[in-house]
């Protein structure tokens, strides 16, 4: 039997006053909006205007993943993630997904299917992320971006779990991927 | 025995050839970068500088643990969250995560210790999240920071990992440290 749901509570939402486009790099979209508390009083909240994403769980075989190594400057390190990419304009989520596996990893997938959504960063960005699992890959080639620079390999799901738990992974959208699989993962 | 660690692989550092402020709404402090890639050329980054938060699985029993609801503004919804807040200037985590347990969920604890570190949104910022567990608790009563609307209350980790699974806490930080807590926890 399903546990009863979260309470329903208080009604906390803050409405909008005004809203602008604070600052527009051509990367990030930052807007800055006026609103109107729950207690009547108006406060700023500046946040990131995020296309969206998706994260990959892209099956070798039933106990083996693709996972990737990259640079990140924000954080100025190398990073072991799962295959993941940002929405573009109008493209649906599973499109991205299989678009970026092409590019990131060489490889199409015979099928695909959704397992959770993610939503990493919900004090100032609108990014919610899908994580789907793929699975029946043939190799058809990597595809790069311009200026994207990553090395992709597979490993056992059960050795990746390991470098979580010891902290060689900490990105957080890989960690739930795999924790989320190794908790209630199931083929379709 | 431990897994073998990730592989080192190849040096995808990217240097900074400039930096500036793009923008400082009070709020938010967004970066934007110059930099040179692996292969020579030169790209933009841009990204959110973050001074870091905290994360904490606040014990009631070892069964249950404190949640929040709050309503966040970037998202246009309520969500269920583990206890969280951004350090202050040159505060420690530890304290950050005494400071914000008292001030959301009105309680002190006894026992303190650190669980795991995460890396929520490697691509555009700078936060690192650092996860902690709490026992031994007393209630000294809130003290909600001005402009802060939340309620908090003691729900079984079965039910909150039962949300999880169905939709209802979509929270990345919240969901880890709770598939963390199912997967590996201990208490000290």
């Amino acid at each position: 039997m399903a546990a009863k749901g979260p309470p329903a509570g208080h009604d906390f939402t803050e409405s909008t006053v005004s809203t602008k486009v604070a600052y527009d790099g051509g990367l990030l979209e930052l807007r800055r909006d006026e609103v109107r508390l729950p207690d009547g009083k108006v406060a700023w909240r500046e946040y990131v205007v995020h296309p969206g994403a998706v994260v990959i769980l892209a099956f070798v075989d039933e106990e083996t993943i693709l996972l990737e190594r990259q640079y990140r400057y924000p954080k100025r390190r190398h990073f072991i993630e799962l295959p993941a990419g940002k929405l573009e304009k109008d493209e649906p989520p599973l499109a991205t997904a299989k678009r970026e596996l092409v590019e990131e990893c060489g490889f199409e997938a015979r099928e695909w299917w959704r397992i959770a959504v993610l939503d990493p960063c919900i004090g100032y960005s609108t990014e919610v992320i899908e994580l789907y699992g793929a699975r029946g890959l043939t190799e058809v080639g990597k595809d790069p971006d311009e200026g994207e620079h990553l090395e992709s390999f597979p490993v056992k799901i059960a050795d990746a779990l390991e470098w979580v738990r010891e902290g060689a992974i900490t990105d957080t959208k890989t960690t739930l991927g795999l924790l989320w699989w190794s908790q209630w993962g199931r083929f379709p």
